[in-house]
């Protein structure tokens, strides 16, 4: 299955790429990735460094080093190799182009490098072990095609690629014995960081590897041998990191400053050694093992289209390990742990994009993230006090402590040189709103109470204490406004009353005020804690119902349908995006506030309007949205990666399946295809778009599968695209599992429904209006003889 | 006394021009202005044409022609003439320089020029007389030096001066016996303009005129004849101009489009007949009394700065020419009508900084234009109803119907070629809580309550609603607040709670309340009539008063004592304009919104807090005053020709005397030492500045001076430079008039107020606190041993 040039998927599972492309080698390092929610390694080749993008992107070690950006730090790579055969050094990237390939396995997250050259075959294999989660391990074999002299340094690369400034400090490189060591403290925070590498032969030798360097930015070991024509050298590296944060409570961060960097030394050399004890095979078993499961959960399978099942699978691997399974406490970078863009921080995409996937089929990582927003509280409560209000305003860019770390200039106008104000740190205010309501979308359809009396309560009412005070009363027309905020098209800044984050509000709003009522009935201690720790005064639910009841949320105009983006948007230019790529002076300028080409026009960056109905899809009449969809189409950018997946949603939901399809796959292909340039003027700004791997699976599953709730579980109302013959997935409900398989006759629809064995209860489960009860165990077979909706 | 190279004053009277300069000629076609409040004719050369910026001005003719620009129309100058001497052409600007003077004699508003060549001695008399508002009257005087053969052209020039498109149409030129005649239509409502001019030799020959061309654009008469040495040909010209609208009502404009132009034909020849009748002399003599009349009122006299005095006067006579005397529906230009700059509309300019010198000394005119913001009240309120409020929304730029013409889009960023969007029209609110301002310093001052009943009390209303309907209430906080305003600092647009603007807001809610209730105790019947014709709620002026307790107004910092410009301006970069400058990437950008040099930092483009202690002299402690004077002027860049004036008025105020004297040479200067470039860019942009004409004024009379109103009269609470020896001027109150003189002795202070003897009753005034009572007729003389107040 052909991807582009040199890139394609075999057997639905592996991507493989047939050529090594310089120009394209930013961007190979995400699409290689592995990585499991606490690290990042970059799919990059053994003997590349820095300059190539190499990257190990370790998470929980958020760090300032330049003045503005703060940053995940990319740390030492202990997976470093360079290759001699007769004492002449190989290039792995410029080998037989023949037998170069460089794969990625989905199905078990393993990464495999094949080269050749006359006198040798190069295999490399490498994975990090999903549930051990501080370790790297690699495998090289070696096999001679003839007598060689084969040259092996093995070790750690100090010298590391970070985007804005060096975080590295007091770097001390040293060996002790078999093992290679860096150690070093961050710029900002004086986190420890420890890497540990150590490698041996496995197979074809008993050579033993002799100490190498030892400086702050190179730590090695050295093998040379003499390799018979035929025989096989198998080298084994296992490599451990950390940070201090490791080892320090989580409660609070940035975490101390260690004084000892002892301690991490120890905890890094015993997952070392507990994963060298274990065997690259062993731990390769556990490991397939862990995906497999990983996979039972979150796998689609398309009927009909075996390149976009295989490139779901890609969006849905990327979106599994860029999320922290291990912990609570840190969120999902809208570039995952594929590199340092974006700051590793946590966007709405979070909330809207990345966590519903795994909401429907996966709860506990949806759970740790969205405790996470409870336990940066803290941090959402200084930016409201900061901007004068109150409550909980959520960073546009939320880190590890909350604050918001969004710069407020972040790039430059490129025609003046002048750095540019945005003010998306200080009005994007629906960041707030949207956490309430994937709070009320995993409360809903997990059933986990505990969460919203431990957590989920306390952010909802300080979430609707932040909006009623970031309100107006309009005092002569008696409704409250939200003025001057950034909704989801970035293009306009300083609006008032965004379509969408008014609805937000007001649904975060009452949904507080629900919930509020709900405790005060059912768990009146509860309440009276929470009550407690926040200074919650029993007037202030009522202020937020009157907030609910009376903020004004723009309607569907009467004649025309059309719902305003905001006050005043349909006074601006009507024009197209291509119109206004005619317009630009610089291809690569700004097309937003202040001055942009798009801001006095009715262009949109992304998904506003239609933003709204795929998060609610009941809310307005089907004619309604179709008429929205067709109006805000042609007049949308797609600027943003989230933006096409929210369109194939929507229109999925209408039936207006070949919209739905163009804008999904392009949804899929956005990393795949690398039509985004990973560097740009020099910058980085590539990475593994997450957001757009979560809402691919969403278009999959609640867009062309149709899955909605019901009372007791779900239904189907599914438009299959025409190529397609059915679709199957699993999703949970409540704790119980089920899997769906829905297939295509002809004009007829069958979906068979099975329950996990172990489930708790039965679920009820549909196609269309037709719903049954599914046992554990049981499987529950629905047919319809039509396709609409 | 010497302006700069080439331009003096004579007897503080007479402002004098002794060479040509071309480079000059845009800007001394303001500074030698004749005008009457109706027209302005700019005193360019009488050979001078459309390139030499020559223009006449004609008030009542708003007219768009380009699709962007409502403004004054230019009309056809009826006194152009070109000289041939034995049948060569002579060119005024290049006659010989030692003899050339071009001259404007203030004292009675006379623009005289004199040249000289080897053949002939030229002068050149020209007066648009204050009474007869539509004539214009020119007196030639040719002195042959020796036998030669003198050739006039005299006529009218239809090639007009025009900034923003041609506004004329359907043109016709003809000659009507010894008149010539052009007649047109304007672009957009098809005003009709005429323009008459007739010539006769007065001396020095029987010789007459004979027609000459009578095309569309040239419409002239010519005289050929021999002038022996020694002898001179007096020739004389009477012009008279007008538009349809001189004679349609008044009530509704865009006046109406008249079907024929007969009645303006025959209104404009009555206009010049009755001049010509009266005569060159008597017409002049009529003149020079009603100029006499004017300075009665107006002229203050510094003693010990003659060039203070002069200068002054030029400012003064500036002013008085702007402003329309013989009609209460139209209002000052802020370029006034020496040109088609601003549009020859209002701004703030009018109320704040034009209208104080005539409230205090002659107050028919201030009367006038106050009463024209009661004719476009229906233009405020639909400037209110297009932008979501209710009440009066001033225009910003208002011309003779009160709708906003202030484009969207009025330049062009220099850096990109984009153009900008500023917020002038829909967010710079102060403009009508400033005309309630007015009206309460104008009530105030002349006790004219038929003003209030009939005009006044229905405006102050509806500026009090329109506050209302444009505040929000902060629901948590309890407070209402003025949002996304632009403030007097026009660098920083989009800004919550601008100082000035709230005080001002609340100062116009409480002003309305107040004579809500002196109506409802005094004059119930008025009072139902204006509520019933604005369908006034009884219920409304208690939100007013509710509006006006609890909207949020920045005060003093109880440590710093800084009033904070607005919500979040001490949080901006602290620098300086100077600093700013070197940022600069063209001299020529635009320092504010969207992202000027200026817009992040706290650099004001104007006065702002300081504008506010300047309108409000008790409202601030001395000590707070002074501080935020001395915080606020070293990051003022004056990009405002009202700046100045207003940081003058406060300093004279608080006796910082030597700072105060600096400002105030700066504002009487600026259009004097022309540091403002008339073209820019090949655009024109002179003309003379009014506000800063009447604020000169202001600075002397209120701040050096000292004027302040007490319970049924004046004091002074001087502070003069330390080379002044004395200041008089004339002032009214009540209807009252008196005349003070004010002089230094040493160190001590005597005052002489002398009332006039017609007036009706007697007047307080003092001299600091000592106040006595002047009766009809009486002289009080002060005295005091201090310069301290």
């Amino acid at each position: 299955m052909k991807i582009r040039e040199h890139l394609t998927f075999e057997e639905r599972w592996v991507l493989v790429e047939h050529c090594y492309e310089s120009a394209r080698n930013a961007s190979a390092g995400g699409l290689f990735l592995i990585g499991n929610g606490y690290l990042g390694y970059r799919g990059t080749l053994a003997d590349q460094r820095a300059s190539d993008h190499v990257g190990l992107v370790l998470t929980d070690t958020y760090d300032n080093a330049d003045g503005t950006w703060t940053e995940l730090c990319t740390v030492p790579n202990p997976l470093y190799a360079t290759i001699e055969i007769d004492r002449r050094p190989l290039d792995l990237a410029t080998t037989d182009r023949r037998a170069y390939r460089r794969s990625l396995d989905l199905s078990r997250a393993v990464w495999t490098f094949q080269a050749e050259t006359d006198a040798m075959a190069i295999e490399e294999q490498r994975f990090v072990p999903l549930e051990r989660r501080q370790v790297l391990a690699r495998r090289f074999a070696f096999r001679a095609k003839r007598d060689l002299e084969l040259g092996l340094t093995v070790g750690i690369d100090g010298r590391v690629w970070s985007i804005h400034g060096q975080h590295l400090g007091e770097q001390r490189g040293t060996i002790d014995g078999d093992t290679a060591w860096i150690v070093a403290r961050t710029f900002e925070h004086g986190y420890g960081i420890a890497v540990a590498a150590r490698s041996q032969v496995a197979v074809g030798a008993t050579a033993l590897l002799e100490p190498g360097r030892a400086t702050a930015d190179a730590v090695d070991h050295r093998l040379q041998l003499r390799l018979p024509a035929g025989q096989t050298l198998v080298l084994d590296t296992f490599a451990a990191v950390g940070s201090s944060n490791d080892l320090a409570p989580t409660a609070a961060r940035p975490g101390p400053r260690p004084e000892s960097l002892d301690p991490l030394v120890t905890h890094v050399h015993d997952c070392l050694d507990a994963a060298e004890s274990a065997g690259y095979e062993a731990l390769l078993a556990e490991h397939t093992t862990a995906w497999s499961a990983v996979w039972e959960r979150h796998d689609v399978v398309i009927t009909g289209s075996e390149l976009s099942t295989a490139a779901l699978r890609f969006n849905t691997y990327h979106n599994v390990i860029a999320t922290p399974r291990h912990t609570d406490h840190l969120p999902i970078g809208a570039r995952g742990l594929s590199c340092q863009v974006y700051q590793g921080a946590a966007f709405w995409d979070q909330e809207i994009f990345n966590l519903p996937m795994f909401m429907y089929s996966d709860p506990a990582p949806a759970r740790n993230v969205l405790v996470y927003r409870h336990k940066t509280l803290a941090g959402a409560r200084r930016k409201a006090r900061r901007l004068g209000y109150r409550g909980a305003y959520y960073a546009w860019v939320s880190a590890d402590s909350g604050d918001e770390i969004c710069p407020p200039y972040f790039f430059r106008d490129v025609l003046t040189g002048r750095p540019i104000r945005n003010h998306f740190n200080d009005w994007q205010m629906h960041i707030s709103p949207d956490i309430a309501y994937a709070i009320a979308c995993y409360v809903r359809i997990t059933g986990d109470d505990a969460f919203l009396l431990q957590y989920g309560a306390e952010v909802l009412f300080e979430i609707a204490r932040f909006l009623y005070s970031r309100s107006y009363l309009r005092p002569d027309l008696g409704r409250y406004e939200l003025v001057r905020v950034l909704g989801p098209d970035e293009y306009h800044e300083n609006v008032d009353n965004n379509f969408f984050t008014n609805y937000q509000a007001r649904f975060a709003a009452d949904y507080a005020v629900r919930v509020y009522a709900q405790l005060a009935e059912h768990h009146p201690d509860d309440l009276q804690r929470i009550a407690a720790a926040i200074e919650l005064d029993a007037a202030e639910p009522d202020a937020w119902r009157d907030f609910a009841a009376r903020l004004f949320v723009p309607g569907p105009d009467a004649r025309t349908g059309l719902i305003e983006q905001f006050s005043g948007f349909f006074d601006h230019e009507d024009t197209t995006p291509e119109a206004l790529r005619r317009r630009l002076i610089d291809p690569s300028e700004y097309w937003g506030w202040p001055n942009g080409v798009a801001v006095a026009t009715q262009v949109s960056k992304q998904a506003d309007v239609v933003q709204l109905f795929a998060l609610h899809p009941d809310a307005f009449d089907r004619e309604i949205v179709a008429r929205n969809w067709e109006y805000y189409e042609p007049r949308t950018q797609h600027g943003s990666s989230l933006s096409p997946s929210v369109y194939a949603v929507v229109a999925a939901r209408l039936g207006n399946v070949a919209q739905a399809e163009r804008y999904f796959s392009r949804s899929l292909m956005i990393d795949l295809q690398d039509t985004n340039k990973a560097v740009s003027g020099g910058t980085f700004i590539g990475g593994i778009h997450t957001a757009a791997c979560g809402a691919s699976w969403q278009i999959a599953v609640l867009g062309f599968a149709g899955l909605r709730e019901i009372e007791g579980g779900y239904t189907l109302l599914p438009h299959l695209p025409a190529t397609w013959d059915g679709i199957a997935l699993s999703v949970e409900r409540f704790g119980c599992r089920v899997r769906v398989e829905l297939n295509r006759d002809n004009r007829r629809l069958i979906a068979t429904w099975r329950a996990a064995a172990d489930n708790a209860k039965a679920l009820r489960c549909g196609l269309g209006d037709a719903v049954g009860s599914v046992a554990p165990g049981a499987t529950l077979t629905l047919e319809r003889q039509t396709q609409d909706f």
